[in-house]
């Protein structure tokens, strides 16, 4: 036999039967909540133009093009293109496709694969799965969708883990730029340091700042630092009943310049629409000023969402809003707004701290076995049956010892078996067995549907 | 502005949101079938390594392999790999992978795109989802199976199709075979004409096919042909209550050598099994000597399904029983049965034909629309209340005319719009407006949950 390594290449891990169950549950609820709140489903192409992804933010040395092994003469139509590596730049791709069809504001929602060269290393995978919603506008777009995005942030972890504490940040990129602006310095390099602020040290982040920071300015800057620092530390003040607090943030960066002022009054606006509006609870996010989103495009609103006690994780579903999403392929200003849930990263992380119960392969709840030749043809109809009651059912069709049928259901968790032989064939009964607790029931096939409907 | 050829590339077509809703409900029924049936779900990755692909059957000519634009020195890490082109080959990789891991019979399931490199045209495409289940056994796998996986044909297209008369249609292999082997010519070449039967005029394959066969047996293979034709042209006579037809198929194959008895009898068994054991009515199914799924890999039982009054369309869901899946890398003998649906091709037609109903973009069943400012609160809360009631729902939060806000809702298909402004605040009612018979009423917020139970 030839020798083939048949393991997964670099980077393109797969999940088990078990986790894979879980991520389809995941996938599930997220797009019912996307589609509760009236996003439309959009699945582009794997494949791009490799010019049109290079020219919305395409790293070339992330980015993977398609040659085939042999090309055949002539056909130069499988040439210059790439995979996708999110699903921002094939949503301003699909919107300048379909403009003229198109309805605004533009919701859609996008799940699926994206793939990336990454260098190999943990946690960093060269595909996986993202989740993403946007609203698109035409020319405007209204503040309010930025706190209704947070909105769905917030629905889709009350679903996916009810019994876990998470917190949506939210910060506004016009407070950070409009702060780089006082101090004159390139808003890219405030940036930066500003987002790493968690990754160093205090000490390491006034060093790195003071000398970037203007020396007329520094005792200016450094009360921004402490307001937004104690903020940090204690975000109950935000929560207080009398908003007295809110007025801080106007005192604090509306009087560095227009830019400032602007961003602390949209994210006092999104924040007050959540809690006034939306009856969001205050302890399901803060406005927290040291959230920057590194270098992406964002303009405005900025979102992190952490889970309470596994803030190591860092953030399990980002975004923001931005300016302009296709100008490059439309010439048009079409602002927009979203989130964007990196679900192949975050499980990943949540199977391995044990977050997550990942113990069942099977999706059948019921095993039917047969315990003697005669009682086949029962256990096939049986299984029919069954099923047409809703339930997820197999049989056991081959032909081995009782205890290797049970180990199978055991393996897999599948948590009841069914077994019929010629007593139960003659008794019209079956015998049900509980694979948990190794309890086993005699069950007549009159109530049979009413004990499984109890039981499952 | 430069100039951006924003097409999709060619073969790699997208969904409007209407049809896209359509194709994420099919995967949902499939999936649900598949999963109450006792298949696991299984993502394997998009790549696998070159010469994996290429051992099991993969064409060269058709196979994408990745290379990133930039390639940095020193890491190989992401060369020789291809895009899986079937759900088939990343499944012989997944046991080899896991094999220790696996309980057998092993079921899975694997809904996904794949990609082949084809020539660009119609109905072709270069991705294309596929929904497989398989059952792969270790050293063997009982024939049941082979009944258990068209039942799953059937349960699917009764679900998604309930309107629609549809038809699986069985064959044997080793029938094929075994007359080609009696005949004393290639069973390959064989299987190519008797495949194309369909394609071709009577005459054409008549002289095709006399001119492999040897004059000494002409006689006996124009009395399989009327056998095979007469069943075709009169499938009635194999749903005959007293099952007195089945003999004949004995008697036609069984005499010709023990391969094609085998073959008839596995058939009649898998056909027996679905009709008595499983109940599916015999209109559901039908053996077909015809069926010879061109040169796949299989070795037994073949499958094609057909759309009755829409045979043009081709088989719509097809697979079969094979002897090896992965011995090439496993060094075992691992038999299996399966099915694949090809998805993206199947819905292509049945839009292109008008057979599904696409015109709702929109999940949202509601519109909710303000008519005044002082509304706009209540409008958020509203549809957070509405939401809650699990309806999906979306507010209208641009500055624009109502005219235009009912234009959005009508032009995305959304059914209901709600509208508040003051009067109705004062009052605590909503307009409820039908967008598809105009009709507009009052309704007082008490009773808003029951009417809307009522209407969706």
């Amino acid at each position: 036999m030839a020798k083939f390594n048949t393991s997964c290449p670099s980077g393109f891990p797969e999940w088990t039967p078990a986790q894979e169950r879980v991520a389809q549950k995941w996938i599930a609820t997220i797009r019912d909540v996307f589609e509760k709140n009236g996003f439309m489903p959009i699945t582009t192409p794997l494949v791009e133009r490799e010019e049109n992804l290079l020219s919305k933010g395409g790293n070339p040395k992330e980015m993977y093009v398609l040659k085939r092994i042999l090309d055949e003469e002539g056909d130069s139509s499988h040439s210059g293109n790439a995979l996708r590596f999110d699903h921002t730049v094939p949503l301003a791709l699909y919107v300048a496709r379909h403009f003229n069809e198109l309805s605004f504001p533009f919701r859609r929602y996008a799940i699926g694969p994206v793939l990336r060269g990454e260098r190999a290393q943990k946690g960093r995978f060269r595909q996986f799965d993202q989740c993403d919603i946007d609203v698109v506008g035409s020319e405007n777009l209204s503040l309010k969708n930025d706190a209704m995005v947070a909105a769905v942030i917030i629905q889709i972890f009350e679903r996916l883990m009810p019994e876990q504490k998470f917190i949506v940040r939210i910060n506004n990129r016009k407070i950070l730029t409009g702060i780089a602006n006082f101090l004159n310095i390139s808003s890219q390099k405030f940036l930066e340091i500003w987002d790493h602020r968690e990754k160093v040290t205090g000490e390491e982040f006034n060093k790195k700042l003071n000398e970037l920071v203007p020396s007329g300015k520094k005792e200016k800057f450094r009360e921004i630092c402490d307001f937004a620092i104690t903020q940090k530390k204690n975000p109950n003040v935000w929560h207080s009943s009398d908003w007295e607090n809110w007025f801080d943030v106007h005192k604090t960066f509306g009087m560095l310049n227009k830019e400032s002022a602007e961003g602390a009054e949209e994210l006092i606006t999104v924040c007050r629409i959540l809690r006034n509006d939306l009856g969001i609870s205050p302890k399901q996010f803060e406005p927290d000023f040291s959230i920057a989103r590194g270098l992406d495009y964002y303009t405005g609103t900025v979102y992190e969402t952490h889970l309470v006690g596994y803030e190591s994780l860092g953030s399990i579903c980002s975004g923001g809003r931005y300016d302009d999403l296709a100008e490059v392929f439309t010439g048009k200003k079409l602002p927009g707004v979203g989130i964007s849930i990196g679900l192949t990263r975050l499980l990943s992380q949540l199977f391995e701290a044990k977050l997550i119960d990942v113990d069942r392969s099977s999706p059948s709840e019921i095993l039917i076995v047969s315990a003697s030749e005669k009682a086949e043809k029962e256990c096939l109809a049986l299984s029919s049956q069954i099923r047409s009651w809703g339930y997820p059912v197999e049989n056991y069709l081959e032909d081995k010892k009782l205890a290797k049928q049970f180990d199978y259901a055991n393996k897999l968790g599948i948590p009841y078996v069914i077994v019929v032989g010629e007593d139960e064939l003659n008794k019209k009964c079956v015998q049900l067995k509980n694979m948990k607790i190794g309890d086993q029931e005699e069950i007549s096939r009159d109530t049979l549907q009413a004990v499984l409907e109890k039981k499952l």
